[in-house]
């Protein structure tokens, strides 16, 4: 069986990236044999695979720089039955891409809002007078340029290959230590095979919604896993869309979701929280060099 | 003397509403004369009170739907001088906007990507093949339009009248109850004549990095608070940008920075933390009907 995988297109985004690696890793590992399925959000692409166009999705959950990718926080929330199998870290190196032969040319640049947020001091101090252009993906923007000598984008290198585009500009990142972090996400529960390891998963994420806003409420859930000394390694607070000031919070936590402490972690949070779903518990893959 | 206020623009923004409201507020309680300031991002509607350009900013720092506009956290943490006088609380109501005589007409909507997230179930519904993309303000994208019949653009009803053009469909956001709350910023220490009570403030907001990442180190500021039995009404976590997992963490407090208890808190909060900013102490205003 060939598995088909979700990811936000077209083709040449870094979750395209990030998807690739991961195709070559299943086969490698396991001989399952997929193909990438672009969808025009983030959004759609989980949905693909809670209706079962697609096995499964790789999505952005973090940037370092630019912090969570609140689509994919929220899509999880409402779709019930999707499990985290895999996380996947991906270094990011923004290019700016032009037909133009120096900058001074460049009058407008195209971008997806969370690339050019991570290259804002370069463009302020390089292109001060440019006007900055969001689009739906990084490759989006690629495809506005053509031979136009006053426009540019900022892609992935790989993406400049992909449509035969110069690179004016390299790694124009206003920070080098830029990393997204994504997640490859099932419907179901947790599948060996799409895992790096059968024994054991070094994270577990989690959601929760508060029956009270009261003084302290937030302490509780965290001193259950504080007092087990499991490492909170993220907390992110989203609104429950229910009316201003009301949360929802969102962990990841350094343990395993099978081991027996967090089990009764777990078991302890239900007493403190109104709806609690686990996410998922996995592994976390670094992706070296492009693909 | 006249203030300056600085806001996202151009005219037509839901930024400008809240503006207007405050500039209003600010000539009928202390008689203060002020102009508007439109500025082509948040980031540099905040520089321009840094470098002295402005006198005050209203910014948005967070939407019941969408959740943090993470620009405002980011360039608070970074501008050391800047603080919070007054919260104001809008509602939001979008308008899809567009001389088409009809939805069928239309092939493409614009806006800004906070606006659309907030229409997304409408669109898929109503508009589900149309193109979506997005624009720098709610504003800009209506000067996109003109009187091409296949576009439309999603803002407010004011925007619409603003620039002449019709509206097609009242009230289209996914949840009716939608607001935005945004802060009135100045340069330096508390100001009573931009606040709404000299006497006392609901509340506190303020920004920390940690020391070490290790198993409850943010259960300690939390407790420091919960004890107190002060209310913590909103946490919100933004990366240092120095590594992958390494965070910020912004706090709204529901207590007076100024009152005793608070002043002991803060002090305990100084030995659990690396960095910490007292971002504000100020009261919530809000801002009932269109003005």
């Amino acid at each position: 069986m060939t598995l088909s995988i979700a990811h936000l297109g077209p083709p040449g985004t870094y979750a395209e990236q990030a998807t690739i690696f991961y195709v070559n890793w299943l086969k490698k590992s396991t001989e399952i044999e997929a193909i990438l399925s672009p969808y025009p959000s983030i959004s759609q692409s989980l949905h693909a695979v809670a209706d079962g166009q697609a096995q499964l999705a790789v999505v952005p959950v973090e940037n370092s720089i630019e912090g969570s990718v609140t689509t994919t926080l929220d899509t999880l929330w409402q779709l019930d039955s999707l499990r985290i199998q895999l996380a996947l870290v991906l270094p990011i190196a923004h290019m700016l891409i032009s037909c133009a032969s120096n900058l001074d040319k460049i009058k407008t640049v195209y971008s997806h809002p969370q690339a050019l947020a991570q290259c804002q001091g370069w463009l302020e101090r390089f292109l001060p007078t440019a006007q900055i252009i969001p689009s739906n993906s990084t490759t989006e923007a690629l495809q506005r340029l053509g031979q136009d000598t006053t426009t540019a984008a900022i892609a992935s290198s790989r993406a400049a290959q992909l449509y035969k585009l110069p690179i004016l500009a390299s790694c124009i990142n206003d920070y080098p230590e830029n990393f997204t972090r994504f997640w490859v996400v099932s419907h179901g529960e947790a599948n060996a095979a799409y895992q790096t390891s059968k024994a054991s998963a070094s994270h577990t994420s989690l959601a929760f919604s508060m029956p009270a806003n009261t003084p302290g409420a937030l302490v509780k859930p965290l001193q259950i896993f504080a007092q087990l000394g499991i490492n909170l390694s993220r907390i992110e607070s989203r609104p429950t869309k229910r009316s201003l000031g009301e949360y929802l919070f969102f962990m990841d936590l350094e343990a395993d979701a099978k081991e027996a402490q967090m089990q009764s972690a777990l078991a302890e949070l239900t007493t403190h929280t109104e709806i609690l779903k686990i996410l998922g518990a996995y592994n976390v893959l670094s992706i070296s060099g492009v693909t």
